[in-house]
């Protein structure tokens, strides 16, 4: 059994496999070869203990995270956790690795994978709302999909930028120029500069202003409101889009970026795409070489609205196991 | 984080210490300071997997299995899976332990409890029905408890009793003469011989002969059955003992030895009493100096059936995580 902690997992894959692998996942999730029954929770006084199970041919797993409020009081995590990852067969234990770096990694590249599909290729400029570990990945996954060449960043409490932006440096590695790095005084500043905005915020109001002149033409990406009343982005976007893609129907409940909009007569619920029909459509019809649509033309106003799904995890974490053994990564545990 | 295979768990501890371990989960399961959701489980074609939490006050975690039914013929184990031990505070995982193996020791630790305190001082035979992975421990505890000179052995298809007998007595170690084992043709013979009377069998009809005379005077401990639809016991029993011990109410729903003599008016509720009720009078009165009640007389015929529960999962692995830290085995996990 192959133990992965943070370290062995970011030396065993690149960010373009880890796009290539949630491409799959959509695919898979399309085509109903897999068994994902909801999020199971368990709530005791403040704390809560998640389980995330999903099956596929392979592969099966549970993504086990504890989430803890009073956690970062501690200098510890708000959420961590476990991925447990069994061969598919047997249900024999694989690998158990980092279920917190799993599910920033995972989240990444789902914005990677947005950035991908529902933004034009020659966006040059990013702005991201909600400064912290998810942020963090999102920025990484959208500058090695795109050539950003600005980075807008906006908080809406202070943060400590310096460490945050060389620390994004660092990551980024020394291969190519990194791109300039802003900080906005607001969310309107931010939109206004970015041909993509991407919200990573716990927010139940929206984060972006309410004016259409502002969104038009832009690139949207929600990873926040996985709740039904969380909620980041305004009543406007729903005048500049006709459609909107997500991951599966349940969404619709779970997501008050979704949800609210529903009940308010905002949104029709035919107009919400999915992005694995998408993707299996294009393979299907071959109509692109690499089994992805074309993306939008600059100007055009786009919504990818993300919540993840247990799906993605098990299958992320298996390309983190196969990567890892072959480059012998990881720790061998007698078990 | 530590990681405890097998091996090291069984390094680790002392079968007394993991039953005095069970009695003091049994005393918290009466104090009510702990919270333990039901079991939580998610089937898929024929495979289940099972999520137990429980949380206590220094400790909290979940005992996941995997259960694949067609392990068996692949030479694999039919139940399987891990242990998750995390701080109480923080959730921060401490140790990983084999779930499989923490639920045999665990659950021989029990049957154990029952024989101190359900069987007379002076009982010098066993006789165990169902012979596998659970009834070997059953029978190591059980010897550790009581000064057994006569191990009875039965099983209802043919067993490999060689091999299996050759282990125990590698496992009981060479301090104290071994008893002696005998396989009987029935489990009428093997019950007339036996003054304690230990069921492991997955049976969902009584395995004991529906006979008042033969049962008369012995001391009973129920280990199968944790389905409604199981059964090990005949209605016999209920003519001869006016209370059973068992764990928890939910044991009435949830075991068809209580659960149908319930149904078909042999047993009443009022009779059903609960063994950390019996520590917890006990040591408040101070009736008992090791605060456990004086054991029954021989002749007296007693029941005590389990069912299990994730607390005292929960609580043998905090015993076994903090005694491996102390005698320094296990294989630390860099997470």
């Amino acid at each position: 059994m192959l133990f992965l902690n943070e370290k062995a997992m970011r030396s065993a894959i690149s960010l373009p496999q880890v796009m290539d692998q949630v491409e799959d996942a959509y695919r898979i999730y399309a085509s109903g070869d897999f068994f994902m029954p909801h999020r199971i929770s368990v709530t005791h006084e403040d704390n809560t203990l998640i389980y995330m199970p999903s099956f596929q041919k392979d592969v099966l797993g549970t993504k086990y995270l504890t989430i803890f409020p009073g956690n970062p009081k501690k200098g510890l995590k708000y959420i961590d956790g476990l991925m447990l990852l069994s061969d598919g067969e047997t249900g024999k234990i694989l690998s158990i690795m980092d279920g917190s770096y799993l599910t920033v990694l995972r989240t990444g590249a789902v914005g990677g994978v947005g950035v991908r599909l529902f933004t034009s290729e020659d966006s040059h400029s990013l702005g991201v709302i909600g400064i912290g570990s998810q942020s963090f990945y999102q920025i990484l996954y959208a500058t090695a999909s795109r050539d950003i060449r600005d980075v807008y960043l906006y908080n809406h409490s202070p943060k400590d930028y310096g460490t945050y932006i060389s620390d994004l440096k660092t990551a980024m590695g020394s291969d190519q120029p990194h791109p300039a790095f802003h900080i906005c005084d607001s969310a309107a500043a931010l939109v206004r500069q970015s041909d993509i905005v991407i919200t990573t915020t716990n927010a139940s109001h929206p984060v972006i202003p309410d004016d259409p002149a502002l969104l038009k033409g832009k690139h949207f990406i929600g990873i926040g409101s996985y709740k039904p009343d969380m909620r980041e982005f305004p009543p406007a976007i729903w005048q500049l889009v006709d459609h909107v893609y997500t991951e599966m129907p349940y969404a619709c409940e779970e997501s008050g970026d979704l949800a609210q909009p529903i009940e308010e007569g905002l949104l029709k619920t035919e107009q919400v795409r999915y992005v694995g029909d998408l993707l299996n459509g294009m393979q299907a019809r071959g109509e692109h070489q690499d089994h992805r649509p074309k993306p939008p033309q600059k100007g055009e106003t786009t919504f990818f609205k993300s919540v993840g799904m247990g799906l993605l995890d098990l299958k992320v974490a298996q390309l983190l196991y196969t990567e890892a053994i072959r480059k012998g990564l990881g720790q061998a545990v007698d078990f």
